[in-house]
């Protein structure tokens, strides 16, 4: 990895001449070795201080004879999406020689993550599942640990972030569906504690709303994003007694479960309804699916998100950027290949 | 995690004592640090043989200020067999805090796999998709570091393995469906590079062998374990002039893409062709696959696997231990829900 740094920047060497201490001390204080006295310890430490010295990160790591490691925390790694973006990740911190360190869990405080980020054992973070309750994320922030927020982002917060314009791409399903001509509209509505289900939430409903169609909470039901509850809250909505003819899932594994609870029904898709989801995994175009969906362009966003971790890595002080990818809109059988109105 | 040690063991103020030495020196070395002179590492570590002193891994990282960290291998995350078993893995390894290094790639000779062996940057190996080509296997091996293999075994090698019983599970296919009195058996066989494909092949072509009905090889296919391959061959077996009238994949990756396969000749499972899986993830019980296939029990292989690696790395010299755990067979709609037989 080449870093971005351009001017004069320190050397260890500099270190060494203003600190009064020889140059294997200042490398004995950068890698942390406890077998330096109090006394010259400050000294590195404020020589680093009064230069804005920064180690480079990769030839840090490679100097200490260990490899750059980043830690990833995702909270579903059996939703298909995230194994298709952990892939990307994996193959980009590959390139670069980094090690992955990954965490599945969807507990806010995360002990693991925790421990890692207080004893610095990982270089960096990359969050794949954040939510304001994530006490690892404000750790990090609090210690100034280098932090990088992918899919899931969070507008309240001040750090890189490389997400998709959910908002966006739910504004689109509802222009789809109205266009299309779809008379009753249902809704599984994501968990309400992810950003993504917000940001979506945000963008069907009130494109709906602009388009004189406010969504009708009796066909809406909340659903995790897991098959299992969509496909129960699909089975409510079409045992309704006026069942949706179309129906919008926050994310495309919730879409195969509704899929599935309008076949366990005996319905067909997209005859009886339609289905559209969120994401575009690879799954939602095998045959079975078919799955008409808003496609996030994975692969990109990873490679953004890991090539700006290990820029922050370097350079902690960067100021912080968000990036937000643009989707598309993917038409497939299960809403039966209407194609995409021009409307807007 | 409480190591599983018995009598009397030296500790590292024994190994001090021994070497003339101080009790930092001998944690210099442990350590790895590189500020020690030869002649004291050499006392040291003569000292260490002599004595048979083995520091507890779990401890040992304690006492580092570090995370014992465990590397996992797999070939292909998005096979939705591999995240379930990594959830099962990611999970024990948390109980104990240990951290977990992942690396997803197919290629045997993984340079980050293998540069972390060389450096012990990790301290203990799970291989979920060895072949005899693996290299980091093999240095690993060389190296004597503690290495179990999860999933996929192999015969020509003794370390630690935790494997499913492959070859019966696929000869409870074969019965199930001579039982089950189908006319013309179809296959679609894994790539002959991977164990778990080897075994499930003898098992399966051994028992209908027995049966007294050799497979066929005009019904035969050879795919990698990847839906779009799977799905290329169903569609060629059922555009024979005698289509099969039930198809064995080899793993249920491939049974979903030969049932899409199917589905897009505009054939219905199972009323035009039965197909049956291997492995019994999660998917293969959703509606729109309804998949007859081969249960392994990927929880208990999976904590079986990580408490065996971690005793191995506490206690380096442990006998090999093969466990190869019990298969059962699960029917769903993709069979015509027709009961197992009592043939065997």
């Amino acid at each position: 990895m080449e870093p971005a740094m351009g001017g004069t920047l320190a050397t260890s060497r500099d270190v060494a001449r203003r600190a009064g201490v020889s140059q294997a001390t200042v490398s004995r204080v950068l890698q942390g070795n406890t077998n330096v006295s109090e006394g010259k310890r400050e000294l590195v430490e404020r020589a680093m201080a009064d230069l804005g010295y920064r180690p480079n990160a990769a030839a840090r790591a490679i100097r200490m004879e260990r490899t750059l490691s980043v830690g990833v925390v995702v909270a579903d790694i059996t939703n298909p999406f995230y194994p298709q973006l952990l892939e990307a990740v994996s193959q980009e911190l590959e390139r670069v020689g980094a090690h992955m360190v990954l965490w599945n869990s969807d507990e806010p405080g995360h002990a693991g993550v925790l421990e890692a980020v207080r004893r610095g054992s990982v270089d960096g973070l990359l969050f794949t599942t954040v939510s304001e309750l994530t006490e690892p994320l404000a750790e990090s922030l609090r210690r100034n640990e280098p932090v990088l927020l992918l899919h899931r982002g969070l507008d309240t917060i001040d750090c890189d972030q490389v997400t998709s314009d959910n908002e966006h791409g739910a504004r689109m399903v509802a222009d789809y569906l109205v266009g299309a001509g779809c008379e009753r509209i249902g809704y599984v509505q994501g968990p309400a504690r992810a950003g993504t289900a917000l940001h979506r939430d945000r963008g069907f409903r009130g494109r709906l709303a602009e388009l004189g169609r406010p969504q009708a909470e009796e066909r809406t039901r909340r659903a995790g994003f897991s098959h299992a509850e969509a496909r129960g809250a699909m089975r409510e909505l079409m045992q309704c007694p006026e069942p949706p003819t179309a129906v919008f899932c926050a994310n495309d594994l919730a879409a195969f479960g509704a899929i599935d609870g309008a076949l366990s029904l005996g319905l067909r898709v997209p005859e009886d309804v339609w289905v559209v989801g969120f994401d575009d995994t690879e799954m939602a175009s095998w045959d079975a699916y078919s799955l008409t969906t808003v496609r996030q362009p994975i692969d990109s966003m990873a490679r953004t998100a890991v090539r700006r971790l290990l820029e922050r890595i370097d350079v902690p002080d960067l100021n912080p950027v968000k990036r937000n990818f643009t989707c598309s809109f993917v038409v497939r059988g299960s809403s039966a290949h209407t194609p995409f109105p021009d409307s807007h």
